[in-house]
This record gives structure tokens, sequence and C-alpha cells, in this order.
């Protein structure tokens, strides 16, 4: 077997410095005022005109030579002549001279002669048409002068400004409606591997196919860091065409990125082209997950491979590579995004490599933020989309015990850990509930799991299926029956008719995990039929084809005879009716709420306690869909 | 006048729940995979299939069966016999019997058989082509099994789901392309005002004509909110033309608002169309400023007038249209961005409005958070490019004592306040000198209002022309010379030859104001004329025309000459040169860059220093342009 190996991996320090040697920087986009928002101004702009262009009456009133009202008071009122009106948008055509007022509105020019002005609300008009003024007013009173908001030549806006809503309107002030700002730097994400294939078409499972998760996921995140995300075609694993498609990424980009073959074949390619048409510089880097990392340039263009695993390669990507882009495009480091708490379980990381470890976060009953670690393996997406950050450990500590304080790199400023954490049984009704919270988290991991993890004391509730094996001490907040038996295939074509059919006859059965609620339905119901019949509940089970095979989705079995792969499946009839297949009802088995008594009080559990007051409505609801 | 009033003015918390009770939701998008990063999840995605879709290998290895390598270890491996191999994106075409292997990739399908891998590296391959197993595994070892990452009919992600990265690499996963997010609210923004000209087209100042601020401004705000900005054509104050406006947007967006025009005619329509079309909820609003606020129905759309002086419509925006967009487009309120801080000078409000202060952010000597008022009035638009954020005071309230600890609300969680704060002269070498530093704020109030400010405490830097009034205690971090003169029309027509021609011919001469430190040099050798002629510098001050019109920026009076609205202006030879007008020297007058002591080793005030240690070559560079 050929593989490359990363032997002498460099530190997270090296690896950093190797990208800080590239240049990543776009070039200069001019763009209107509208698309200005959130751009990064390239130079500095100067006012070329006074802001107002004109002395401008504040207010709505009269504009006067401020020397003719000197002493006047409300007890006597200084008598000025009316000699006009200017409106805001006219040019003033009228002059003042001593002893005369003009009527003014609010944003208009103030006319020759006068220096200040009086507003409408101090003044009278008398019968003649002359104005009172009841008050002495200073010169300048309510008179914005020219230049006095901004002035011809003043610095506006500096370099390097990223240009907020306020900025726009000193811009729009100036007259100005077009700016150069930094263009993003244009990253290109080419994907390689046979077995990928592109979200919105098929996956043959039998051959081992999946979708392409990188690809979407680092181009979002490219863009998270202020970049230009450019997808090249899938690659595959032919070379020619990989090593085409990577030379023209380079050409158009200022930064490739490739990920997702894990192939020794596709890896042989890139290390051939980066090494005849560009430069290694760095080759594995002493992290986890992540060590398989390339950085090089390319043509002339900076590159970076990523690991395959999209949890490694967002993990790369996140610690090394978006901070070289946000650089280049001028984005400042994001807010400090951190949250301290209690590291809820131990953690081990790995001889001499920096761990990044993805965790959760939920609060306990005293509002103390618990910090659990999400470790599906560097292969699942849930890894990243069930966490809220990251704890780094150096890599000269390889244990951290539970109840420890950590620090939590939030994956962004807006990161919003769930308001309540649940864990438990997976089922379509607590879905709907679900879908009434404001921001709920839950992990289906089965009705036993689901119990032990609320004993430990993490998550806020569990939600379990069938007979408790043992009692708890635990709250319910709610409770209700669901319906359950053997999934057939549409229309029933084996005729199933009960569930000793599985036993007597030559049946192809899906079962699911021990974890789960409905195989302990099963296996009491299996139970029954054994005393029964006066035999093993033992030698029931050997009589099942299948009975070992457990999926751990309530819907797996289902999709097993949709595909053919089995005539009957464990499963709800709320499943079988929804997907249109055979329903052989075996029994009912109730769902419980629970909660450690606590947490009872903490808003998220509150939420879902009313929620599930809702419960009746939604089942009914569900029927008629 | 006819002027509508704004009396029994809604307290806050009444404008608020007017504007809840509109409804200003948009309605479904559907968009792809590469454009749904941010967006908001309208409902829940369930998984369709199993991620993986098969039993997969995890790393580089040998499928095996698990029992056969019950009791291996480095000293006893197990031997088994190769019978053949799986890659990445392959249908395996083997099945495994009792004492066989079958090499694996990464990624690949687990063939018939096996129930376990074993790593490469804790494996040999002997002279016959058999595999040592230097290990024993356990049923499960390093596979990842169908389902386990997601499991088909798992909820996968709720409703509200603000759709991150990570949330991408799971709808990947799970193969879908498109996704139903909610569409952000259509907001229309209608302008109105005789006197507004949009950005990009020319003012006439003398029409009193001035850029429409508010627009792009609004529409920016509409945006970082969350919501969809469309523009509408610039009405003027032609009433029929308004209306059919005002109808067409309220026809086509989910929320119109209107700004700009402070002209009664213009109020007059606006209240006209909602009364008739719509419903008008409520009139005027007890904030300062803002207090000129509509809020109603129009059509099947939300309505709201905003004030038309930019501060004011800003402010009304900010605190009650964006929470409403940002509600209605789904997205959280954003993180809690505040800072504590001392008042450095006092506040006052008005008698029973509640208070939205902008201020700017700086810190002192010792770290601590000083908060400045930034009062230019409502109606410039630098009143809020150079502030950081807000202080609301309740109407209760109506003094805030210097010293006093006071919360700012932050623009945004974005902002950065400045590092270093600086105020004072303007000028040209000292604006290339700002633009090396990375985020400077300089505010350009003249000499002597500089030199105040900095012996009031709460800037960093004062740069001052000139000769000093009097000593202070200050460091001076740099200086350099400045040629300053009259500035006269291009190739000096009036062949003005010293600054003796401004007494002695009949010549339009325009000043800066007393703050500047050109005037003081002015003054200075209008003096020593005096001492030379024997005569008293007032009577030659009496003798040229214009000595009292002091213009605020140092390219103003420049400005005015361009203009032939004069025949001479104050200014700097680099002004002249940069606009090409003629220059007469008349002298030359040094600036100097001066700190308060105990600022010294503030990051931002070492950073200007070693800035101001590039002016000899920034000067050369000038002179080059």
């Amino acid at each position: 077997m050929d593989r490359k190996e990363f032997r002498d991996l460099a530190s997270p320090t090296a690896a950093r410095e190797a990208l800080d040697s590239l240049s990543l920087e776009g070039g200069v986009d001019r763009v209107s005022l509208a698309e200005a928002r959130g751009r990064v101004l390239l130079a500095r702009l100067d006012a070329e005109l006074d802001v107002p262009g004109f002395d401008r009456a504040s207010l709505d009133g009269y504009a006067l030579a401020a020397r003719d009202t000197f002493g006047a008071d409300e007890a006597d009122p200084a008598r000025l002549e009316l000699v006009g009106e200017v409106h805001a948008g006219e040019e003033p055509d009228v002059a003042l001279e001593s002893g005369q007022a003009v009527e003014i509105s609010t944003g208009a020019v103030m006319p020759e002669g006068a220096d200040a002005m009086v507003a409408v609300e101090r003044t009278d008009v008398d019968e003649n048409g002359d104005v009172l003024v009841r008050t002495s007013v200073a010169p300048g009173d309510n008179v914005m002068f020219a230049g006095a908001d901004v002035a011809a030549g003043e610095r506006a806006l500096g370099p390097g400004t990223r240009i907020t809503p306020r900025d726009i309107g000193l811009l729009s002030a100036l007259g100005i409606d077009e700016v150069p700002v930094r263009a993003p730097p244009k990253v290109g994400i080419v994907s390689t591997g046979d077995e990928l294939v592109r979200p919105g078409n098929d996956v043959d499972s039998a051959r081992g196919e999946i979708y392409d998760v990188n690809s979407y996921t680092i181009a979002a995140g490219v863009e998270d860091a202020g970049g230009e995300a450019v997808l090249y075609p899938h690659a595959g694993d032919d070379q020619d065409e990989m090593e085409r498609v990577l030379r023209e990424a380079a050409n158009e980009c200022d930064l490739v990125l490739s990920s997702g073959s894990t192939s020794a074949s596709a890896v042989d390619v890139i290390y051939r082209v980066i090494e005849e048409q560009g430069e290694l510089l760095l080759h594995g880097v002493s992290v986890k997950p992540g060590k398989p990392m390339l950085v090089g340039r390319l043509e002339s263009s900076a590159y970076v491979g990523l690991p395959g695993y999209p949890v490694s390669a967002m993990m790369v990507f996140r610690t090394f590579v978006a901070p070289a882009i946000r650089e280049a495009a001028g984005l400042p480091e994001p807010a400090a995004a951190t949250v301290s708490g209690r590291l809820a379980r131990e953690a081990r990381s790995e001889e001499g490599r920096h761990l990044l470890l993805p965790v959760g976060l939920t609060n306990d009953g005293d509002g103390e933020t618990l910090v659990y670690p999400v470790d599906k393996g560097s292969g699942a997406t849930t890894s990243l989309a069930e966490a809220d950050g990251v704890v780094e450990v150096d890599a000269e500590t390889d244990y951290l015990e539970a109840g420890e304080s950590v620090t939590v790199q939030l994956f962004s400023p807006d990161v919003r850990p769930p308001t309540m954490l649940g864990v438990g049984e997976d089922d379509p009704t607590l879905n709907r509930v679900l879908d009434r919270l404001e921001n709920p988290r839950y992990l289906s991991v089965g009705s036993r799991p689901g119990l032990r993890r609320l004993r430990e004391g993490v998550p806020d509730v569990a939600v379990v299926a069938g007979p408790l094996e043992r009692e708890l001490e635990a709250t319910t907040l709610g409770e209700w029956e669901r319906e359950w038996g053997l999934i057939a295939q549409a229309g029933n074509p084996n005729e199933i008719d009960e569930l000793a059919a599985l036993v007597d006859r030559d049946l192809r059965f899906v079962n699911r995990t021990t974890d789960s609620g409905l195989r302990s339905s099963l296996g009491a119901a299996i139970a029954d039929l054994a005393e029964e019949r006066g035999v093993e509940r033992h030698d029931l089970v050997e009589a099942i084809d299948g009975f070992d095979l457990g999926l751990r989705a309530h819907e797996s079995p289902a999709r097993k005879v949709i595909a053919g792969e089995a005539d009957a499946g464990l499963g709800l009839r709320e499943t079988a009716d929804r997907l249109d297949l055979g329903f052989v009802p075996v029994g009912s088995q109730s769902i419980r709420v629970l909660t450690n008594p606590d947490r009872i009080d903490k808003p998220g559990v509150r939420e879902l306690e009313s929620a599930l007051e809702t419960i009746d409505e939604l089942r009914r609801r569900s029927s008629d869909d």
C-alpha cells in the first residue's frame, strides 16, 4: 500500500507563519453607494465640498440680523418688517436691511444680510404683517454655517475603514456615489475524489458514494471570512482533469483550496502539480483533527490543501485559513467571542498534537455554563453542526479533567447556545414540539443512552420510549402514546398479519438498535409470544431473520423496506403512513419527556413544558397531513 | 405659517407597540446551498437518507471479522488470507469468509462478512501475501455505520435556524441543494423634498440644494437589519408624484419608509395619503432627536415616516424600525454590544423627552473608557460618523454629570473604538500620517479648540499650527513646517504680489475662522505690516474686504476663489498646488503634534509617534504627486 506519510509535523505557529508568507490580497473594486456597506475602503476619501454648501436655516422661523433683536424679550418684542420668504430648495430673491426679517423654512438658504434666525415659536405676526420677535438671538443662532458639518478638504474617511451605514451617510452628504474598496480575495475551491457527488444529484450508496460536504461548507466559510468563493467543477480522481482544474483555479484566484479526496492517487497528483508548478512550504501540521494539511504556492496563487474529512477540513480552515482571508479582505479579527464554563466530561488529547475539541454549551440549573465535548468523529458532519465552539488544548496537555474550567471560542459572535438541550428517543410528534421552541438542541441518541446522559447531568431533558428499566429522580414534563408495529412494503404484498409471522415465515426483518425504546417494546412483545407458546424467548429471536440487524434511526428500517432489502421493519404507524407503506400494528408505547428536578425552572425547559401542552393539537394536525 | 404640530407625543414604549402591531414579514425564498449562508430556515428539514449511506471504513487498512483477531498481539499476530481490495467510490466485489481480510481505503464500503477494520499501521504483509494483524479489534472498530452521522427521518435543522457554514455542511451531507428560507422583508424607501439631490449628480448650493443623505443611509441600515431595501425615485415636492410613488411602494413592499422632506407641503401629502388609503397609528414620539415620527398602514404595507434630519432619521430607525425588521427577518437581536465608561463632559436632556445621545469612546492613560458626547446637531452627518454608539437617557433624567458612569450601546458589535483620538488643525501632511494608523479618529476643530480640548483631558493628541498662546504641559510627538499665504485664481490674473495688496487694492478676500492656526499667523503678519507702516493693526484689518468672513476648513477659502466669489483666500501652498490655483507666499508656520504626558504610552499614541517619524518621506512623496 503506497501512502504519503506525514512525518515531522509542523507546529500550529509554523503553519500560521507559512500562511502569512503568502499574499492572498485581491485587487480593487469600485462599488456604488448601494453596494458599499461592509466593504473596506482602499484609499482615503477627502471632502471635495462643504457640507452644507451654504449657510442653512436649522428651523422654521425668521432670518434676521441678530443685532436687531438685542434687548428683545416677551415683554418688549423687537418689531421687524417682513420682506419675503425662502423655502428649502430655493435661491433667496431678497436681501435684508436693518430692521427687516424674512420667513424661512428648515434647510433653506440664509438670505444676504441675515446672520441668525429665530424659531417661529418665539414670534408673532401683528395686524400689519410685521414680525414680533419675543427673544434676543446671537449671531449664528439656529444657523448651520457652510462647511460646519464637513468642510472641503477635510479628511472624511481613512483607508481601511469598514463602511457602516453611518459612513454611507457621510459619503452621501459629500455626493460621492462610488467608492474604491478592496476586492475580496478570490478563493477557488477544488474538490476531488471519485466517491463525491454534489448535492442535488443522486448518490449510489452501494458504490460507496457520498455527498460532497466540504465544497459548499468551505465556500460558506470563505464568504464568512470576507472572501469570494469560486466552486470549480468536481474533478473526480481523473489525474489529467484534476491537474487541469487546479491550474485553472490557480490562474483565476488569489488562493486555491483543495479538499475532499482521501485517495492516495489524488494526493499524488496534487503533490506533483504543486512541486512542478509551484512550491510546497509545509506538509502536515500537528493539530487534531487536521494533520494532513498542505501549504504552498501554485502559479501566482497561494495554495492550501485541506484534509478530506469534513470536521478536519473545517477546523483547519477555521484555525489557519480564515484568519488569512480576513486579513487579506481588510476585515478586523471578529470581536472576541469566548465563553467560559465547566467541562462536563473529561477530554483526552493525543501525544504531542494540539487539540481542537468541538464542544456544545448548556446551562445547568444554577445558570452555570456546562461545556460538553461533541465527538462523533472527524467523519461526522454533525460533530460541527451540533457544536457551538472549540476548546483548544495545547500539545503539552494530554488530559482535561471533568469539572475543569475551560474557555470556548464560539464559532462566531452570532452563536447562540441552545435554550434547551434534550437527548433520547427520536419521535415525529416530539419533532413538531421542538419546532415550537426558540432555539432547542435535540440529540436523538435513543432512549437508553438518553436516560444515562440525563443521570450524568449534562442535558436538561431526556425523552424515553417504552418501559423504564429503573426508577429515576426525574420530573415528567409530558407524555403521549404512539403505535408501533411492523412496517411492510406498500400494500403489504406479503400479507404479513401479526408479529408471529416473522417467526413462522421466511421474511427478512430489520430491527432497531438496543438503544431504541421500540426495540425494548419489541423484546417485551416477543417474550409475551414465547410465554403464550410455552417456548424460550431466545428460540423465537433465533427464528427471526435479521433480528440482530439493529439500525439507529427510527425511519431506517422503513427505508430498507422501500429499497427492497427487507420485507418488514420495526417502526411507527406514523412513519408507515407518511411513507405510504404497509403497517401491521403490534402495540402501543408511551413516550415520556423527563427533566432533572434542578432544571425545571430553566426558561428553555419551561418553554418546552408549555409546548408539550399542545401535543393533542399537534397530533390531530399530523393525522390531517 | 401653516405647520403640523406634534402634540401629545407618544412614549418610546407606545411607539414600539405601534410598530409591533404591524406585520412586516416577507414571504418564502427558495435558495441554493451556495446562497443559504446567513438565511433563516422557514421549515424543519428532516434527513431523507442515512449518512453515511453504508458502513464505511474510517481508515486505510484491512476489513475483517473481529472474532478472527481475538487474542492477537504484537508477539502473536493473527494471520488472514488477503482476498481483495475496495477503494472509495467502488462497490465491493468480494465477500469475506472466516480467516479472510480485504484491503480497504478510507471512505470505502465495508464488504459483506466484515464487521470491523484494522489500521494499516497495525499490520504487516508476509512473503505469501497474507496479512498479519498485530492487535485484536472489536466488532465495529474503525467503521462508521450507516446512519451513524445522521439517520433517515432524524430532525436535521429546525425552523428559524440561521444557517451557518456548519449547517451547510449538514445540508450537503443530506444531499439537499435548495432550502426554503424567509424572504427578507421588502422595505421601500421614499425620499421627498425639492432640495434633495441624489449623490453622483451636481448640487446647486445657491439654490439650497443638498445631497440626499437619508436614502442610502437608511437603505444600508435596512440591509444591516436583514431587510431588502428598495430605493424609489426621488419624488421632489410634487404632490401627485409623491402620492403615486408612495402608493407604488406600498403595493410592492412590506414596509414603506418615507424620509427627507421637512417641508410642510410634503408632510401634508403624506398625511392625506396615509389617512385616505391607510391608517395613522401614531404621530410624534417623545425622543430626542426624532420627535416627528409617523407610524401607520398604507394599502397592505406598514408605514413609518422618519424625521428629515439625518441624525434624527437614523436614531429613530435604529431605535424603533431596525428591531422590527430584524424580527420580521427572523434574525436574533444582535449580541449585546455595550461598553461602560465615564462621561467626559456633562450632558443635558430636555424636559420629558427620552434622549438618544451619540457618543464617542476613547481610553485615558489608565485604560479607563471615556465617553464623550458628539453633538454637531441633528443636521450634521458627522454626528453619527464620528460616534461609536448611543447613551440612552430616560425622560425622567434631565442632567448627567461629568464623571458619571454610563453604558454605551455600540452601533453594532463590530464597532471598534478608535485607537487614538486627535483634535486640532487640519493639514494635508497630517492626513497622510493618519492614513498610516490602524484606526485613528481625528476631529479637525482647529488649533485653539484643539488645545482647549487637550487641556480638558478627553483627546490623546492635539495638533496646533502657528504660535502657541500659552504654555501647556504637553509632550511634542512631532513637528513640521508649512508654507502659507494667499490663494489666488489660477494663473493669478489679478497679479496679487504680497499681503499688502489686500489692504491697498480692491480685492475680495476670504479668511479662516479664529479657531485656525492660519488665522493666527495672518494676524501676526498684519501686525508686522502695521508696525512697518506705523499705523494701527485695526486700520489695516478694516481695509481688507472680507477679513471677517472666516471659514472653518482649510480648503474652503480656495473653493470660494474657484467659484469666483473671492479674489484671494487664506491657505496653504499645498492646497494651491493641488487645486492648480495661484499662490502668493506670506510666511511659514510650524505644526506641532502634542500629547498629554499621561497618554504617551497608549499604543495608538505610540503608533502615531512612529508614523510621525516618516513625515519627511510623506512630504517628499506629496511633492511628487
